[in-house]
């Protein structure tokens, strides 16, 4: 089993995906945003990339989605990390308590998550991680039993702290099957190992986490940076994300 | 004073080089052969991409390289670790011993390396380094006061574990001017803090390391691992390298 590391989504192009199973990570804030929103009772998350197709999306008749579980599509996003004007919900992981989104699904379009998802396309399996569910995704990631990609959504087309140290708690789980290591996913290992008695330092190091800060999103920071919280990872299927165990 | 990491060659082209100061690294091996030629008397180093151009270099009339010290123009480079046929040096750093280079010329030619430094031209300068005379670098391009790109050539277009931890070890020592550092910078750094107790880890953890270990090259890498043995740096400018302090 090799493991490796793609720093930014603008780099899936230059690997093979095709019979991988691949793991994606926008930790501040997408991915966070989603394993909160699955694990607070959303029936499923439909990642778009543009503006106009959520819009699209969300005003298709309900239907269409679930016959069984007809529930609301609440149309969700961040540009820049902060909220597109006319959407009704944005991308922090906090706003979706129970209350908002049980029995019902989001569509959500942010700067670099959504992005990364859709070039995942050509995996076997596409799971959907973050520090809240390393663990419960590693697991389900070996299940698998094939070459593992972690693919880090990335800030601005570039490597990004928190994504990267997401993917090395992954690889640490990973690491008992005795895998191969890239170089892309040994540097990752060694920086959750570094990080590993204070994975939130990473956060406050980071370049996006510091703009997070600015924006006074202090609380989403700690949220995302919580590390394994949940025993349930999710994933990407005919453009849905639900939840998987 | 921004510092960011390339993680290879092949990334170049999406960075800005302009009126910033460029370091090059190929630890495995052509940045440390570079340096040990140099230490050795080598007179300059002229790196080029492809064999041809290397074979009609070296061919030119010796007097077109410098009038005062005519020297020998030596033949030298890689392909996949390995030396290129009908090429009577390599890139192994131990090769280039006082008696071979003192008061001569390299024309070299290798996978990854060679590619990084023509590929770093927009920049004002460009240093090369590795883990040989990382404090060296890191000094010279302090005084330049520009910010800082550090590129790794990278292992077949992707991350290499030792570049990345020698440019780390360079941004240790630029930790005092207080940059700003890009999640990249900060990634490496973490990296080198890693292995500082012990470098040559990183080396056999990379996979050019266990490649160049397979091909026998143990000493090579050894060699290459050892961190500012040497107080000065080299630069590339019109089209050579040289010594530089």
């Amino acid at each position: 089993m090799l493991i490796e590391v793609i720093a930014a989504a603008k780099h899936i192009p230059d690997h093979d995906l095709t019979g991988k199973t691949a793991v994606v990570f926008d930790v501040l804030r997408a991915t966070s945003t989603i394993t909160t929103a699955l694990a607070n009772g959303c029936l499923g998350i439909f990642p778009v990339v543009s503006v106009e197709e959520a819009r699209s999306l969300a005003a298709e008749p309900q239907k269409k989605i679930n016959n069984a579980h007809p529930g609301i599509m609440l149309l969700a996003g961040e540009r820049g990390g902060q909220k597109i004007p006319f959407f009704p919900h944005g991308n922090s992981p906090l706003e979706y308590t129970p209350q908002v989104v049980t029995g019902n699904y989001l569509v959500l379009t942010t700067s670099n998550g959504t992005r990364a998802i859709s070039g995942a396309a050509r995996a076997s399996d596409i799971f959907i991680a973050g520090m809240l569910n390393a663990k419960a995704t590693a697991l389900a990631a070996a299940k698998k039993g094939k070459d593992i990609v972690l693919i880090c959504a990335g800030t601005a087309d570039k490597f990004s702290l928190e994504d990267t140290l997401a993917a090395g708690f992954v690889i640490q789980e990973l690491l008992q099957l005795k895998p191969s290591l890239a170089d892309s996913a040994t540097g990752a290992l060694r920086i959750a190992q570094h990080y590993a008695r204070e994975p939130i330092r990473a956060f406050y190091d980071s370049r996006h986490g510091q703009k997070l800060l600015r924006l006074g999103l202090e609380e989403d920071i700690k949220w995302c940076a919580r590390l394994n919280m949940y025993d349930f990872t999710s994933r990407y299927k005919d453009g849905k994300i639900e939840l998987y165990r």
